[in-house]
């Protein structure tokens, strides 16, 4: 059976890597499985087709056989659960890297996507200048919190794990505000993160998709 | 073993059930789980104390023995790994309904957690009025897929599931909003869940703690 998974096929970043399919990719990498890539339009996202599989009209989706599945978190906790090499044998500490995903997605995410929204949707309203400093404090907020935890370990708890996977995927979305580099414990634990053979080999994947296409509007 | 959670000593919103310990305590409750809950004050949250177990200062925790979790998802994915009643037997549909509570966290609540932001903390400032339609309009582009996949379906995959239980949990923010109403289909989605026994014993157990108390600012 082969594991298939959507990707933009053309990518909003033009192929910089933060798009989701990244955080798929770099899952079924580091557990060593193959897979194939369909890509789907920006208008075909939107389409009954497309929507079966995947509810909110967004990549990736994974399919394998008869299963279907949407939600980045899902499906690298999925590819985890099934081969070895994204969560620790103990019950226990699985159960606390399976919480860094989660703290990923549900509280270090959030207010990222609110710097990505105001960034990108909101950069041409009124209030763009005066409210950009309240939102950037609350991206802050958090990497402050994170980067206390961090201190000087290499991962978040023991070995690398995909909740390392889903924090270094999350904290990417920041490198262009430049907020990454004002925190040098976190910019190395990224740097760690895109250092790791699997991640290398997920980017030049998807950056053979899109490396030869001009970003999307 | 005792499981032990955390609550709000006090909480911001007087006893209304929107606190993130509800979710836990109606997981709990589901799978007949008994537990014990330690409350915690607003200025013991960014103690050490706290944050050796939250490292971003916040309610639920859990805590079985030696294992400490935090984060609400994560939580109740463990109670609902470890005890029948929140998640189907069958592999495929249990993935499902694990991808679910991923769309609840990461796709649904963002917008309506950067709803309760404008509400809350940018009530006062110059763009409030103007920016509101925006931010309320990102909600309800994802209540429109969501009620469009439930379509006349009681749950949204099957049985009732944790998947139901963190979406119902989310959407139960909108309610003061109002934007709940405007979509008879999800209305109806939610008051199936809080008709819930457990939902009605986890919601009686946190208004316990809240209820003789004034709301905290």
């Amino acid at each position: 059976m082969t594991i298939t998974i959507t990707a933009f096929e053309r990518s909003p970043d033009g192929g910089k890597g933060l798009a989701r399919d990244m955080r798929v990719r770099w899952a079924l990498e580091e557990v060593g499985q193959p897979y194939a890539v369909r890509l789907v339009s920006f208008a075909a996202l939107k389409q009954p087709a497309h929507l079966a599989l995947h509810p909110f009209g967004q990549i990736p989706t994974y399919e394998d056989g008869d299963l279907g599945l949407f939600e980045t978190g899902a499906i690298v906790l999925h590819i985890a659960e099934r081969h070895a090499g994204l969560l620790p044998d103990d019950a226990e500490a699985r159960a606390r890297a399976i919480t860094w995903m989660f703290a990923a997605l549900n509280t270090v995410e959030p207010p990222i996507l609110e710097l990505a929204t105001a960034r990108i949707h909101e950069a041409d309203k009124p209030w763009a200048t005066q409210r950009m400093p309240l939102v950037i404090d609350r991206v802050r907020h958090r990497l402050a919190s994170l980067s206390h935890r961090l201190d000087d370990a290499d991962w978040l708890d023991g070995a690398f794990s995909a909740g390392d996977l889903m924090m270094i995927s999350v904290l990417l979305r920041l490198r262009a505000s430049g907020l990454l580099d004002d925190d040098p414990n976190l910019s190395a634990y990224v740097a760690r993160g895109e250092a790791r053979p699997a991640y290398r080999r997920a980017f030049e994947a998807h950056l053979a998709v899109n490396a030869a296409r001009p970003a999307a509007g």
